[in-house]
């Protein structure tokens, strides 16, 4: 069996059996208890891609089912791998092939707005309804916060809301761009509740007809209008800004411009917040399978890499919070809701792409469960003195959020 | 005049009027407002040494008496010349000179632990009355916290003891390591409030005899010690390390060995803080003037320096707080004692030791309030379970310190 050596030193933790095409069988058990999984491979060929690039090779033949399982489940199966690849010392020559083919696959790696369209078109322009069969009501596809362990979605999208909206320091009146701005739930929310005058940009033309049909619909077309635009594009003046899942989109040639533009759009006193999701271990390749099925030209960076062209920017920063587990959380529901609705989701499209989105959904709640991912919300500012001195007032205005939020409720049941 | 030219572009806030050798005087005056200050050259070679090596020079001329004031303070002077550094082209010939023996002067920076000896004895070795004479009750010689702008020292050191115990989740019993303890008042106050065990390093001798004198007075030696150590030669397992003005002396080669030193001696479940002065705008060449006569050795990191060394240890950031002009307040208080006690500080030393300190306690203020700096607190962990996932118990947890001391005066006074 090809794989046998690889896997003989990889199984440190739970145990896996697999048989190969010509129906061998083996098993590798692990010192430390874990998944017990068994995987059949279809053919032989399948073998040597995982065992050359097994980052791309094992999402496709997952999705080919060219790899299924015999026993366990697709979550078991990619615990397994996570938590092992973890653990891995990966200087072997497999790893070393690994890198040396996702080096390659981002070494001229740019996003000039045309290819940005593009890329961002690829995933957000899919069926509106396809997103409205995982996502929350207000369809947020970004990390949501969980104030308890086992609050549901719409609690935690909630919580997300209001926990960046302390960090922005709302007036009303104040002039808002949300950069990335999804189907606008961040940009309706924080006009209807703090009266700021909010612009949304996004390179989803799907996103922008949604955002802008419903916001005229809940009465703030007045107030927040949503835009067909790269952030490279945007003009004007604002107070603040915000963006929430775009710095993934980035990519890491342009952090520059990106603080840049953030320079050129804020008011002098103005405050910025950026929600990205990070690798804590230092910087990483992509996912070569998550770019080519999920989000081209994604990249998610460490620390390490934005820090730097923050700092060469001018700008502060005045806050860095490290979100973790909460998108693992956010991940398992979307799951959960995903399996409710896969029988219409496979009328949408097919029984191959339910089975993609399964095993992004999953690899992602692992990532952040198991492997580096975390979020980070960088907090900035053109002057030290735009914010508060001491970070109290995040917490404190949160809860007033949320009490302001239950008192109506509260007088309404009275 | 020698420094007209560069005087002449480098104004551009306040006036600066220059009296050379010769008795020529030039007045440079910026287009905005600011500081207005007479300076008298007393030799033609102090001009020299200024345009090429200002950063050096000035420090220089001014503790021995070579530049003298005619009109403004000190203060004053300092004050206007950081505002025009911070918004001069520093790519001018002076610039790259300057940089250039900056360069020189750091490029085989390197702290074996004999020449870290070294350089913390030359500070902080000096006489103990001295500390006395300008810091608080308890010796903190790091950022105070200022929960009021207009609190005293006293109240701001305390807070900073609350704000920084918050974020380390004590419980009684539990081993705690202080790098870099200073006098030992952050440990005896971890010990005295939360019955941990607190162990304190220090390359001071001076800071060892005390903080052990002190603690011993206070009934606190059965669960304090402060050794002569260097932080790479600490022993034993942790639940919390903690490290408050440190990192500055630690020096940039060593950030790695740092990281590897707290993961050997941290508990799986354990959590660290990290209190340092940071530069936010990129890594910047150490003041060559505070290098030569204050700090030896010393070197103020950005974040982007220190964070590559972190995320490859393989330990988690959980939060970074950054602290911006809270040193500031911190330095006006002490120049403030300083002054206070002059006299007495001149009787332990000299005339030129007074103007030494006051330039380096001025110039440091200034640092923070218009340059650069600030203080950032790396909060860090093994496991990123071991803190809550919502940062709201560091605020929580603080006022209900500060509720608790303040229960007893209350119960006292009725």
């Amino acid at each position: 069996m090809l794989l046998a050596g690889l896997l003989d030193r990889m199984i440190r933790v739970g145990t896996l059996g697999v048989i190969d095409a010509a129906g061998e069988r083996r098993t590798f058990v692990g010192p430390e208890p874990g998944p017990k999984v068994t995987i059949r491979l279809h053919d032989r060929a399948i073998e040597w891609r995982l065992l050359l690039d097994g980052e791309l090779a094992l999402g496709e033949a997952w999705m080919d089912q060219r790899l299924t399982l015999e026993e366990g489940t697709l979550y078991d199966l990619l615990e397994l791998v996570m938590t092992n690849l973890a653990r891995a010392d990966r200087r072997g020559w497999a790893g070393v092939v690994q890198r040396g083919l996702n080096a390659l696959r981002t070494a001229w790696d740019r996003n000039p707005i045309w290819r940005a369209k593009r890329n961002i078109a690829h995933h957000y322009d899919l069926s509106g309804e396809l997103y409205e069969l995982f996502l929350d009501s207000e369809r947020e596809y970004t990390c949501a916060y969980f104030p308890r362990p086992d609050a549901d979605i719409e609690e935690a999208q909630r919580a997300k809301e209001r926990h960046i909206a302390a960090k922005l320091l709302l007036e009303p009146g104040m002039k808002v761009l949300d950069m990335g701005c999804g189907w606008g739930a961040l940009g309706r929310y924080l006009a209807r509740t703090f009266g700021v005058d909010v612009t949304g940009v996004t390179l989803s033309k799907e996103q922008v007809a949604y955002a802008n049909e419903r916001a005229a619909r809940e009465g703030l077309a007045d107030r927040c209008r949503f835009l067909y635009q790269d952030y490279r594009e945007a003009q004007g003046r604002y107070d603040r800004i915000v963006s929430v899942g775009m710095l993934e989109h980035v990519g890491r040639a342009h952090y520059g411009e990106l603080f840049a533009k953030i320079r050129e759009l804020l008011t002098p006193d103005g405050v910025v917040l950026i929600h990205s999701m990070g690798h804590m271990a230092g910087p990483g390749y992509p996912n070569p399978w998550i770019r080519k099925y999920i989000f081209p030209g994604g990249y998610i960076p460490a620390l390490s890499e934005v820090l730097p062209a923050l700092e060469r920017s001018g700008l502060w920063l005045t806050d860095c919070e490290i979100l973790r587990l909460h998108y693992a959380e956010t991940l398992r529901c979307w799951r959960e809701k995903f399996e409710r609705n896969r029988a219409r989701i496979r009328e949408i499209y097919d029984d191959r792409f339910c089975r993609m989105w399964e095993f992004y959904l999953i690899a992602s709640e692992l990532s952040f469960r198991v492997g580096d991912l975390m979020i980070f919300h960088l907090q900035i500012a053109k002057d030290r003195r735009a914010v508060p001195l001491l970070r109290d007032y995040m917490v404190d205005r949160e809860r007033e959020l949320l009490a302001a939020e239950r008192a109506p409720r509260l007088r309404a049941a009275e």
